[in-house]
């Protein structure tokens, strides 16, 4: 059996060696993975020059690249996010700016059937923040997900969130040891792992390209 | 096998007879679905009383224990929307309340895990209107399923609006005929049926209790 | 000078005489308003039948026009509204549905101008919830009052919510105490009055049937 | 009396000189602006280094402070995005963080009063895009700029989209003369120099030392 792989994408603003929240919960998760034996990999955005636009490649200098090899070879995908201005961090958008090639991209579908390369691939989403906007991050990351191609399953996300206004994070606040936190981190690992197994055995076989000539046949 | 059943709730403010653009789109969905060999239902909520609340049965005159069992029985749920202000109809957020219970209720969850009775059920979502508003829809519905435990396959909405302003519905609009929003129905479709049947064979066994206690026992 | 008037509408799900955390909150708000010479009312939508639809008058029954009435009245207007499942309560978008007719409907726009009812009245927002949400419901609310009319002063939100997956409600977590939420209900009180006093004195004389008659006469 | 000046901020991920939709119908707007007699300025981000953070300098190479600056000098602050995966480009919450200092940072509020430095301006936005998703980047922007302090008047947003799907833009599409787009851009122009003319007349003067102390005071 494949060994499956998770990648996460920490999408704090913070630079390296700057300590991230996010990460520390991320982390967190990750050692369930590997405890259930899958390999993970993080990587903080803030760490890659990720250049504006929405091509796989926008020329000198921009790292996506490595990172969009890395989304190939991964059967779950985290994005981990703060919260700034009950917001995702600008950098989920940015990464789903960046995806939006595969709408247009050959090389990033099935050359047979036209499918894009995420399907069979699982989604999931992580998130911290002093207080208010966990919900709103994760329907952005989700949706995002889903509409790239990705599998979502249930209870697929897992935040720590203080009080209106609160000033203390994650790790102050004891997020690691918040039993609602640690509850929804479970379920992630769990439901995550289940899918991502049950599609390489069974995988979506969806024929876009013959969906795409039946619905303009039938067009206006 | 089991014959797999799609419910689909019309979030349409329109009473019958009067007809509902959303349930346009739907029918035509669902038409898809039999053809496939799936049994299906529409509901359109506002034939029914279904009170304001948080439980699942709000007392005298409630209807939603009526839907609530045919949720329950279906394998794959779909949410489909009007438009309003840019927004979802305010039957889903209605819907959504009176799911809310699912978290507090004996009787909707399995009994030895805990586990909601929506896992290894199957969601999506969709939408129509005259313009703008169809991706903050399914944004508010797809998360929202996710949470209370449906699956997502990729790319699990459909939609159709106009352009800017308009003024002219699906029907009226084309939307029958609209390559784009067909396609995206035929993805809707074979994704469904493809994770509603693998869910059946190989399905979430998540232990809830068990989850619930390790967490208690971390925890601060 | 005329004495402004506040109206809060309550979106609570609970029905009278059942306590509500948005109404505690509500309340502590208008008494500010009132120690600033304002009057007051606050109504419960849950005490009152609001017909689904996109009418002014949906019929028999139909209590609607008793709360538009009072918002035609009103020169300050307070949606307040718990969280449920991340999200405003269903009355908000039920509310914002029924306000819909503002865009059709010549009683509810000046006769020689075309300008909207709500034009130089002040649009606010107050939520209540155990958890995560807050800034979700505050978005809902205040895009919908400034497209139906009303002015948005800075700042023009107050909130309390608990910690992630929090259980306990706004009076039981102190909330009544709370620096920030304080804080948040004493800007929302004193730059509403002074915007809903300076609308008075200078009111918006904008013509929308004159900019209707270029932008048709530039159209397409 | 003073010459008000508007900025618009242009969200667009096109590098000069690469043509933006998104610009073209911010700079038709700002057209109207200066024929009623305001000074008016477009600034494309992505012509700036805008570095990630949350501070208003995050040290060498960082162009956000000139961009402050510009903000400290209008009256009138558009935010204009284009739309990615029916949401607004990162750029807008990029922007969002860099503001975040608001909240922290003495020299960026009222040394007396407290009163953040954006007090008495009035924002508003811009949307175009292919299709669907121009209420939700709306939502985003105004919500945002509420929160910092902006005043927002009644229909302070304009956009434009195409049909479900669409790949034509915003002049290709005849958004030029779109009736509704154009009707829009009138309402946000005339609404927003009468609320701008006013609050130069007529500040808001609210002390937010004052009222800080109080909730202390009153807190727990």
């Amino acid at each position: 059996m494949t060994t499956l792989k998770v990648l996460c994408l920490n999408c704090s603003l913070k630079q390296q060696p700057e300590p991230s929240e996010t990460e520390a919960l991320a982390r967190k998760v990750l050692r369930s993975f590997q405890q259930e034996g899958l390999d993970t990999e993080i990587l903080r955005l803030s760490d890659y020059t990720i250049l504006p636009g929405t091509k796989s490649n926008m020329g000198l200098g921009d790292q996506w690249p490595e990172i969009l090899d890395k989304i190939r070879a991964c059967h779950i995908l985290i994005i981990a996010t703060p919260i700034w201005m009950g917001h995702s961090a600008s950098y989920v958008q940015r990464i789903f700016e960046r995806l939006d090639d595969i709408f247009y991209n050959p090389d990033l579908v099935d050359r047979s059937s036209g499918r894009y390369f995420t399907y069979n691939k699982v989604g999931a989403a992580l998130v911290t923040g002093n207080e208010d906007g966990a919900h709103e991050a994760v329907r952005h990351i989700l949706w995002g997900l889903q509409e790239f191609g990705f599998s979502i399953p249930p209870n697929s996300n897992s935040y720590w969130v203080g009080v209106a206004g609160g000033q203390i994070n994650y790790t102050e606040g004891g997020g690691e040891h918040h039993e609602y936190t640690n509850k929804n981190n479970a379920y992630l690992v769990m439901n995550s792992i289940h899918l991502a197994r049950v599609l390489q055995e069974q995988p979506f076989t969806t024929d876009f390209k013959t969906i795409e000539r039946e619905a303009k046949k039938n067009g206006n």
